[in-house]
């Protein structure tokens, strides 16, 4: 398919959209919450059917839309908090979870370094409580983290180096945070999509990555994300879409409008990638959003002023 | 227009094509040869028609076309040389001449960062010629180097900073080293262009900044760039041609095509950029070529091997 | 001498100390604060005899002790609070006050890179209050920075660059942003320095720079320091000291002193500099610090949680 | 011991000197080369006794000492070829050999980023080879790297991360590249020691880091090293043996200094380093070295103008 996306929210809104059906689709339950300016959205897709309509793995998808986190210190803060709160919703933290952070990525491609990014702003404690246990608080847990690399300059599949990390820590939890591909340019940047499906092959910077979930790592997995890029193939289709509304008054059929994005992308369509071009302070900040609500959803009893004078 | 460029020999190829004209304009000289896998075009802009019909103010625009260069050392090499032999044929280089190389662009995203990247790679050597004068050869001369920065983190024209560099430093040459935007996918990172007319504002990812040339200046300015990104307006413009040709048999009109672009990206034709998933190697292959081929034009009597031990 | 610092407040401690007099000298007055575990200490030196006796020009040199910043949020927050009110009795801003902060020091170079990581940090307002006035109130002041780098990377004097600057932006004020060395390893890092003298050539990593005071810039300019560096000669001194207290019981003369100091680092005396192995948390804890003051200072409404969320 | 040293160099000189007994001692073989500027002393503890006077486990350990390698193209050059030539003959490399390249350090801070500067610029070909096996040579052997982190920000011990990322990668040679400290400050940087011994807890930047050898590991590891700091208690013990010698014409006791420069240091003993002023330069030309005396030898058929294009 010539236009993808990342997000389970847009994956609904695509096949909706496509086949002129109401929201409801056998398999996929979608519940919407709005307060105080940011729009959450659970999809949860509960069997093959819904798997097939949204190309997404079972599972629980929660996104949080907060168009105004550029802007807003109130709306960051807001956003963080909620965060951690379906962190802990969407997963079991006590104070014994001990947590493996991922963060996925090249950092030295901007639409590309939030995993890296995050994995820098977290408050890792796990050689801490190991070596004076004395000091801390039950509702301090055992955090580690790491950011791996990417193939090019590792040489390894990232889903070896993480499964051999796990062999050695065996965490209870392993959270990926990763930049994401997202079909609307709208929804870069001010989006973050939670997920206990792990990660999967994708649509973004670096989408040849192995999977990273529960069946391939034996423990718990959930991801974060960020839309952060959009395919190239995305704004072909646009235009081609409005071209064929202009001549014909209809829209191409799926199949013709997929070959003419090739025909016109050509040899180029899947190395490219469409950025925002203040990129640099949109990674920075949705990787304070990102590692605040880890933190907070993490170590119980810290205050957001706790967590922002830490982070950054 | 939908479709920049910031490479006179592209602004000059889709002149030919629109105008389904020859390749001679008049107040325009084009001059090709090819050597070793290499294409280098020298562009000539006489007249006010000229600069009419490419949009670029009268000079001389040097395009090294390299396609080999990420992948053969040999490519790289006779890069370097070609550039180095370019600027001095371009500038008068002697042992006097003091010059200021500027990094233009945002170090912190990776296709805005080849300014600030060739800098870092210059050999220096104002501040030691003249505290140390009995140490170098003629054939070194004198080199300063700043990458300033941009306007959102300075909150000052890049002007106005190397205006005021250059009243207190004296140089008798500036050369301005510059990320660019091109029409083609392919021309990006393999592609350098040499201009002796300075900055003007372009298509690039910052295209708000002020003209840097030797009216504005008061000093020769010689412009260094390489195409990094591409205009998302162009990926829709390509789509809405193939769509066109393929529904009506030809192309739109200009005015056609520019609304349906503008329709197609919406409010957000302006804030995006098209780019490689690999511009991290690419700016640093690209970086290193334009570095090396400044400090053999600067410093006359160092072989390739010099540089390559000095650069990176 | 032997032994460098470039806080008053220990060129105090140490002439008192040598001279085995009580705290007053004539030309020097000092003030001490004590209030939530941070010790304020104002140095006010006020005719030649003060300069003579602690080495340093005339005028006022505040400085913020405060050993908890590392490990108190709370600490944390009040040293951001109290250097910004330091910074308004220091010097006057009102609505109308342009600033123009300088980061000095070499980003490449973790205990240096105090200036450059502050420049980051900082709100910069110029362009924006220049294009859209309308938008801003009036408690937020016009703020340019610029980390021009050093000598070594680009060839020309510092303070060369800043003038250049200065006479194209013309603010009102400056404040340059540098790492110091201090005599005592206790105060590496939790300890601030602000001055209305400007900077003078230090004892700092990088101690061949050119002033920049108000005499050479012909603007006012106050200086922002924290140490983190001592000198080698400093751990040599301490050294000396202990041996002869060991075996003569007493410290050495002065000349004997510097001369088995000289003997003790042969060559490389000027080339070192002792820093703590933890300088990365140190300088970007201290780097917070000081940005969070400057901004607290120039934009006046804005509260710490406000500048928090902007910061990092 | 307040002296310490991470070249086996070092420790056999301080130990012939301490004892004022001649070159020979029983289980240590030391034999000396000199070409061209380049002093190359390959020391062998053979035995109990030898790991007891030098502090180094049983095994082989080159050292590399080329003083004029920051300033000319040709000591750098043989320094790189010495290095590989080296490699090659401390372990047996063919066509078949898999490697697993660690860059242990900090790289945020200057000194210590050595092992993660070199990773960056290793020619990484494992992926590429289990992809496209048919392109590849056999003199490109497969190697891959990581630079897994510190303690403090991954929460986890270096030595469990890497013994992970073995057991899934299975390599059979680990190369692990780390800042070490010195005893003399005129070894900085232009010396280069190999072993066979892996890596043990040292003198560097980090020193409480687990063992990493083949014991541990269950695969053959060679570490290389670059010094780039000298302990504080260094320059304090120099100091100390000034002192004595111009009061007493000798040094004090081994016990009497220990207490001396613990007197002196307090504190802050083991908190401290010492670093040239210039190490940015530094670190940036060992890593190069390093990196191309690997790349050379692991891709045996590339000539040193191929690696220099391909690194940095």
């Amino acid at each position: 398919m010539g236009v993808r996306t990342d997000l389970a929210l847009e994956a609904q809104e695509m096949y909706s959209q496509n086949t002129a059906k109401a929201d409801k689709i056998d398999g996929v339950d979608v519940k919407v919450t709005k307060n105080e300016g940011i729009t959450t959205t659970k999809i949860k897709i509960t069997n093959k059917n819904g798997e097939r309509a949204l190309q997404k793995p079972i599972g629980t998808y929660v996104t949080i839309e907060a168009p105004d986190i550029k802007y807003s210190v109130e709306a960051y803060e807001s956003a963080c908090i909620l965060l951690s709160e379906e962190i802990k919703s969407i997963t079991h933290i006590d104070s014994k979870t001990k947590t493996l952070v991922v963060g996925l990525g090249n950092k030295r491609i901007t639409p590309d370094a939030l995993g890296p990014d995050v994995i820098s702003k977290l408050m890792v404690t796990n050689h801490m409580k190991e070596h004076m246990k004395e000091y801390f608080d039950d509702d301090i847990t055992s955090v580690c983290a790491i950011a791996p690399g990417v193939l090019g300059t590792t040489g390894m599949e990232t889903a070896q180096i993480i499964k051999g990390v796990i062999n050695q820590i065996h965490p209870d939890l392993v959270i990926c945070v990763d930049a994401l591909a997202s079909r609307s340019l709208d929804r870069i940047s001010t989006t973050i999509q939670l997920a206990d499906t792990g990660i999967n092959p994708g649509a973004g910077v670096d989408n040849s990555r192995a999977r990273l979930d529960e069946e391939s790592l034996g423990v718990k997995v959930i991801a974060i994300g960020v839309p952060t890029v959009v395919d190239a193939a995305t704004i072909a289709s646009d235009a081609i879409d409005t071209a064929f509304n202009d001549v014909e008054q209809q829209t191409p059929s799926d199949e013709k409008k997929n070959n003419l994005i090739k025909e016109a992308l050509s040899k180029n369509i899947k190395t490219l990638m469409v950025t925002p071009k203040d990129i640099d302070t949109v990674i920075e900040k949705a990787s304070k959003t990102v590692a605040n609500g880890i933190n907070m959803a993490l170590h119980k009893n810290l205050t957001f002023e706790d967590i922002e004078s830490f982070v950054g």
